[in-house]
């Protein structure tokens, strides 16, 4: 089947999608169901606080052929899901779903529990590093469904991702399975992705290295929620979570595209009191927010609230009352752990809540502008953030397609050449972000306008900012890079791409 | 039917139950799922902000025969259930079924709704004043179904309780529909019992007087539960929260009942570090919590959490550090209003989090003593704080029964008279807390413990307390009042006591 957005989607792929192919960003309202719930009685003198994972896992009626969850706020610092595997493998149990938020290179050791059958399929918003990497290789026999955040909240609450058991890494915890994950030495600040996971999964561990009194001072999972507390002597390490996309950039080309950027919003029409702001962690965004926090006080702009992925600039122009509130889904550093451990204008909130588009209003639907990165983008700005150059699978969506949908002025950033390959293309590898809900591209050789935005276009050119066509940009890029070669891929798909409201967007195939 | 206390469950009556008739406090685990939720897609541009009441009435689809609920976090000074039966009385809709948490004298108005046939149904937890008189004396065709808090929340996310529109009286909200019960001029401080409400009800309509700019910073009640926001003059008096059964009481008797079960406390084997406590709102209730204030400082005991209904004597033991937290699911003052606001270690929980029996353990499980009151109690420990001597509906278990089941000692206080009456009886008018869940009864002519606890008795013999057995405590009772008459009910129901767990605990006939 052909979907709106002119994608090839295979038969062996539409089995994944329960809703059908991508029709439009805002074409599909969803089952408007939450899905029910198995919950369980936890009576006086019922102990929750378990001696082992093992104990936890035998609890749990976990067996062969469910599916497990995990959620990836320790980032590439994760240590709970290998323990939580070890001792699922020790048991025999196997043909296991793993339904994870994200996946980075310290997960590549699934390649062994994959090999010898205790790991079957894969579900996650966002891969990197070696398991990616062998996951394009054809590691897996069937796709692993990749969605955005708000999508994988989706799929929770509507029922079409069913968790058997949930493994929540918490950084606090109190017998009774009160969480929260700003005390403690792996503190990552923000519960966002795991409330979903909490809440709708028919049993819920959480996993400590930081037993606390009860009851919890501070509780952002509720006890009522989980079923079993363990503790472990670490569940990973802080340090990981300050990995891959969440470094600044020093580069003069990205400070130019960052400078740029910034220069687009202090000239639009959102940039103004009570405007709200999310940036991606990318090191250009994280640059554009610095611009955009020296902007906002040399404009006395304040705004209402800074969203995302929180970052050390977001927690600078809180401080500096740039903006009323933070909300928070995810800690990028350990600033934003720090600020949303101790300010109360620093708030949490689940991805549900952050972008969940079959939801009663998420947070998304009111922002004003988002900065996100982008691959490869095409001439009707469909965006890549998922495959590289030569196929391989190297992130992906996270909430990248969330927040183009619900932002006013959506802004991908990229440097038009990485390495020998521009970014400009005419049809990019994978789409996960609808050209329809990206308004701008700004890079070194020039800004684009989405043609769907006139009131934009008009009021840029207002300015002595470089405009161009996305066409002028991409005849620029392949004047230096040449055009590529047609990529190589396999029959074989690696994974499919489910948009936010669950249709499918696009496939992955496997590279040679 | 006769169920395990040995109380006669009519045909007419077993109807109203799902689950059977009681079989003893710990027997039924309920159904162990959390209902199917109606939900709401909210795309970008789409509002929830609405002009009127009524529209937001069109909006919700309320139609004839449905169900639709209200909290009473603003007791006697609610004046939100009011504004909706006007604006739904406009609209010719009738047959409605009122889910409220508790309805208080200035809820009488209800009656002309149910005598003009907009209003047929009522559930509420706890009825007082002229509205709970009327409808002993047999307002209603049908039943009230009386439950407990917990059980409320139990039935609202197991699904027995079904609502179609919940309309939230919300002290502070922004356009969004995030809410909170902390700022603005009818702050109650916890949202408590409005939780359940929001999540499951097809439609939730927060009504407020201070509609604030979004993002709310402190948010109690997320905007993903909320469909719209409907902006009145005034959604309550402040002044009606400290109304009726949370007054402190200045009676010599009264205070002579607080010291006594403060020395109960003081000389259990509950009264270390650690230590957990709940007392009523009722007068005795609150000078217990004044005396064992004192007694905690004197011996340096530091207890773990204090919970319940939160007053200002569990506020000042906060501020001085007999608690770690205090954990409330609803304000009785403007004390413990002001100290939820503004300090953290005062957390507000749901009503389902306190006290819900089905669910993976409410914190009620985790309680060492709870201090509650009594209109009546029988030889078996058996209370009654629903009907008064001539039988008419003056309260309901609210939380009475959540909290005796749940903790560890549960000492019941009570005048051992009221006016000509005793207090203990052979048979309580109405159970609605089971005896085995009763530890101690203390009076101002002694001390009963329940023979199931040979420990506290063994416990407080080692002290000069007066201890008793409770037909002792009959006796002098009867001396000095005589043997009351039997009362005279119809056979018509006024209403069915639901038990925690859902089971039919009692029936209240009509009065004559």
């Amino acid at each position: 089947m052909i979907n709106a957005l002119n994608r090839n989607i295979p038969d062996a792929a539409l089995g994944y999608g329960k809703h059908g192919v991508y029709n439009g960003a805002f074409e599909y309202r969803g089952c408007e169901k939450r899905v029910i719930v198995n919950s369980r009685t936890v009576l006086p003198k019922e102990k929750k606080l378990l001696n082992s994972l093992d104990e936890a896992i035998q609890l749990s009626g976990l067996k062969s052929g469910m599916t497990i969850s995990f959620h990836h706020h320790l980032r590439n610092g994760d240590e709970t899901m290998k323990k939580v595997l070890r001792a699922i493998e020790k048991k025999g149990i196997g043909d296991l779903t793993i339904a994870a938020t994200a996946l980075f290179d310290c997960h590549t050791f699934l390649e062994d529990y994959i090999r010898s059958g205790v790991v079957k399929n894969i579900q996650a918003n966002y891969m990197s590093g070696g398991i990616a990497q062998r996951i394009s290789c054809g590691l897996l026999d069937s796709p692993v469904i990749m969605r955005t955040h708000g999508g994988r909240d989706r799929a929770v609450e509507s029922g079409d991702l069913h968790v058997d058991v949930a493994f929540i890494a918490a950084p606090a915890a109190d017998e009774y399975g009160n969480l929260n994950a700003v005390d403690g030495p792996s503190a990552f600040g923000s519960f966002g992705y795991a409330y979903s996971d909490a809440r709708y999964a028919d049993c819920s561990i959480a996993i400590t290295d930081n037993l606390m009194p009860y009851p919890l001072t501070y509780v952002s999972i509720d006890q009522t929620l989980i079923d079993y507390v363990v503790v472990v002597d670490k569940i990973g390490n802080q340090e990981g979570i300050v990995s891959g996309t969440t470094k600044m950039t020093r580069d003069p080309i990205g400070r130019k595209i960052a400078k740029l950027t910034a220069e687009v919003i202090k000239n639009s029409e959102y940039f103004k009191d009570g405007f709200s702001f999310q940036t991606g962690a990318g090191g250009v965004s994280l640059a554009t927010a610095e611009y955009t926090h020296r902007y906002m006080l040399d404009k006395e702009v304040k705004g209402s609230f800074g969203l995302g992925g929180i970052t050390k600039p977001m927690v600078d122009m809180l401080r500096d009352g740039c903006f009323d509130v933070l909300l928070d889904t995810q800690c990028f550093d350990l600033d934003a752990i720090e600020s949303l451990k101790t300010n109360r204008r620093h708030r949490e909130i689940s991805c549900s809540t952050y972008s969940n588009m079959h939801t009663k209003g998420s947070v998304v639907n009111l922002l004003d502008i988002a900065v996100l990165g982008a691959t490869e983008i095409d001439l009707d700005f469909n965006v890549n953030v998922t495959t590289g150059s030569d196929g391989t699978i190297i992130g992906g969506s996270g909430g990248h397609a969330d927040a183009a949908a619900g932002s006013k002025m959506c802004i991908v950033v990229a440097n038009l050449f990485r390495g020998r390959f521009p970014t400009v293309v005419n049809e990019v590898t994978t789409i996960n972000t609808p050209g329809e809900t990206v308004d701008v591209l700004v890079t070194e050789c020039g800004i684009a306008v989405n043609p769907r935005r006139d009131d934009i276009i008009q009021c840029l050119r207002k300015t002595d900012l470089p405009l161009k066509t996305i066409a002028e940009l991409k005849d620029i890029a392949n004047k230096t890079c040449g055009i590529p070669e047609p990529l190589k891929t396999t029959d074989k798909i690696a994974a499919v791409v489910e948009y936010r409201d669950g249709t499918l967007l696009d496939v992955i195939n496997c590279v040679e």
